[in-house]
């Protein structure tokens, strides 16, 4: 494989995640260590960073700082929701990137993020091999929703199924601890998979957790829901539930449209409040019952401070496969994880696969891993889960306050004019 | 002081904490090895077990599992939110009261809770005297509204706080790392004191919190609110606020009368829903930018996974006091915590209160420890604060999720027929 010597480009884009400054992290001190690369820079909010020639020299950064990244929730880049046209019908935007990445050199570029960043990442290798400018480019997976095709899991996820998990022991304790009845509603993020939803089965593993947990795998039922309440409320005076934002009924309606009037860059429909209208529903039915909504919102992907080790170290290593398969000659590859059994230990190893074959593809939770009525989760799934939210938090701290890696962000200045 | 030979009961009574059930610890360690104690009691439920006669047998728990008390959230024994009459109106509950004592030779009443328990604890300590039962009653301080009167700070408060400073510091990272426009709005809870809202500030001090917090010991104005709102964005395309679900205007009514239709036994409003209500007329205001409302609700007072060690231990020191104070003649007193500053240390040491100063008072954050315009805290406050946040949670964790304690709540018999 020939040497390719140039810059490279790192941009972080979608929702960011607990760990996905990890990967960042991986890739920047690989790329910092590779003669092949000559100047390493951050993209300003993902690819609108690129398009604008808005690119940090990650080289003038404190090393201290930098390591700090990898227990620093959000995107320290900063992230987008842009959505890049399709080249055939409007490439404006790839030439803008072409003329960014002649203007700073770069031949590598690298791009952290789900679903949707992949087809971003698809589609510019795609436009780069098209236009004959030799660059190599790898994805870099990241998503709490864990639905990335191909790979065993998704660094982020992890982290977030761990504060879920752990969040709804607490909220267990505390919603079963009064006289009263009680019925409690946590609404956890999650679009068409329902991975993060399922983590608040942990908390059952563990012994305090929901007793109904409803995924966007299975169509919902409003009536047959009501019907489960009440059944476990009349024999217990309590009653737990966790729901995916995302559940829909059998013709793929959302339960909740409380707030597509907004949405996203995507054209996603903007999910929420569905906690609350549930509540209400429920409210309704069992007039005895004090219920409850919880939506934890942001605080389940932005929970550093309960992060799993693994997933920040997988997450680490994700970056850090990037940069090297990308100098040792692979381009058009996201990496994924690949799960093994080492005498009984849970082993992660990683492995690239083609972009095209990732991007928009989404992975669900397997049907035999949600239990027949729809309202539970198999055991299946905790085996799965148990090891990857394992270790705990790295996170620094001062004064028991985190203390996040501070970055001076300095603005790179092109090498040459295109 | 004559010696006083007999039962003691233990109970909780109103929101639970992150480290109520460490005061609880701290109290029945101590009885167990009283000699004077012939059996501790944990009263199911508050007062309600006791009026029940409801008790469990505390020395047929497992001392391991006793001891995962110290950082196992909510109220382990049970609370409630019952409003004892004036017994003057109808002694009916107080009588009964009395029968149980009787019943099971108590001759220790220990009542672990906030204002409205300390109000029941005093009610019950009078009427004890009255009748000529020679019974010490005290209280065991609890809240993470911090607003008890007469003590330096209550035990809960300081893990609530060191939670949502915790919490703001990593939303403020997430709602920052978009391109486009953000106003975030985070509610938190607190009807009449601002204690836990101004947590928010300790974020701010460690380099990433709110713009702009809002307490409910000054007059909220929607005008001067938006004002200040906009101004931010103006400058940083982004706006952070902290607001207590207790802000009210200058006439005393509630910003958010969302909930008002439920209320909880003492005929308090159910406050919540705030943060909705003003991110609706932030979006009027400011339409270019995405509004997002936070409500953490339970998870700020039940997550044990952030408990300060230093509150937990203050915690448990509160209920080791009142026990031994008792058994050493006091009664008719809450445990109260006094700040004192050794070679620039923090020292906390205890104190008793008369129970008759402490009912139905409340405590609020000084006015100037508030900026003058009432949208932001000054530096007094972090310096009151820091201190009680110190220490790592001892959480236990078994394969990385809570391990937190399992009682067996024997039900005890009672030694004698009234």
């Amino acid at each position: 494989m020939k040497e390719l010597k140039g810059a490279c480009i790192i941009g972080q884009s979608g929702g960011p995640t607990a760990v996905i400054n990890a990967s960042v992290l991986g890739a920047i001190q690989t790329a910092l260590n590779c003669p092949q690369i000559t100047r390493v820079l951050g993209a300003a909010h993902g690819i609108t960073g690129v398009l604008n020639q808005q690119l940090y020299d990650m080289g003038m950064e404190d090393p201290v700082e930098l390591e700090l990244l990898k227990f620093t929730p959000s995107s320290a880049l900063g992230t987008c929701r842009y959505k890049m046209k399709d080249p055939e019908v409007d490439p404006t935007d790839y030439e803008k990137i072409l003329e960014c990445f002649k203007k700073f050199d770069v031949r590598y570029f690298f791009y952290n993020g789900g679903n949707d960043s992949m087809d971003t990442c698809n589609k510019i290798s795609k436009f780069m091999q098209k236009s004959g400018y030799e660059c190599r480019v790898m994805g870099i997976p990241k998503t709490i929703d864990n639905d990335l095709f191909g790979t065993d899991h998704c660094p982020g996820y992890a982290s977030a199924a761990k504060y879920i998990a752990t969040s709804c022991m607490e909220v267990k304790h505390d919603a079963c601890c009064y006289d009263t009845g009680m019925v409690t509603i946590i609404e956890v993020m999650g679009r068409h998979a329902g991975w993060l939803t399922a983590a608040a089965a942990l908390a059952s593993y563990a012994g305090a957790g929901p007793d109904l947990i409803y995924l966007p795998e299975v169509d919902f039922d409003m009536d047959n829901f009501l019907n489960d309440v009440e059944r476990v409320y009349n024999a217990t005076n309590k009653c737990m539930v966790v729901v995916s934002e995302g559940i829909h009924d059998k013709n793929g309606n959302f339960i909740s449209q409380a707030k597509t009037n907004g949405n996203d860059g995507f054209g996603h429909a903007q999910l929420g409040g569905l906690a609350n209208k549930l509540a209400e529903v429920v409210r309704e039915r069992i007039t005895s019952a004090k219920v409850r909504a919880i939506e934890p919102s942001l605080l389940q992907r932005c929970a550093t401070h309960l992060a799993s080790t693994t997933d920040a170290m997988e997450a680490y290593l994700a970056g850090k496969t990037a940069v090297t398969a990308a100098v040792n000659g692979d381009t058009d590859k996201m990496v994924a994880f690949e799960r093994n059994n080492l005498y009984g230990q849970y082993v992660c190893n990683t492995k690239l696969l083609p972009l095209e074959s990732v991007a928009n593809f989404e992975r669900k939770v397997p049907r035999e891993w949600i239990n027949a009525a729809g309202n539970g989760i198999e055991m299946a799934f905790i085996d799965y889960a148990l090891p990857l939210i394992q270790g705990d938090t790295g996170m620094k701290t001062v004064q028991a306050l985190p203390r996040f890696a501070r970055l001076r962000k300095v603005l790179a200045k092109p090498c040459c004019e295109a």
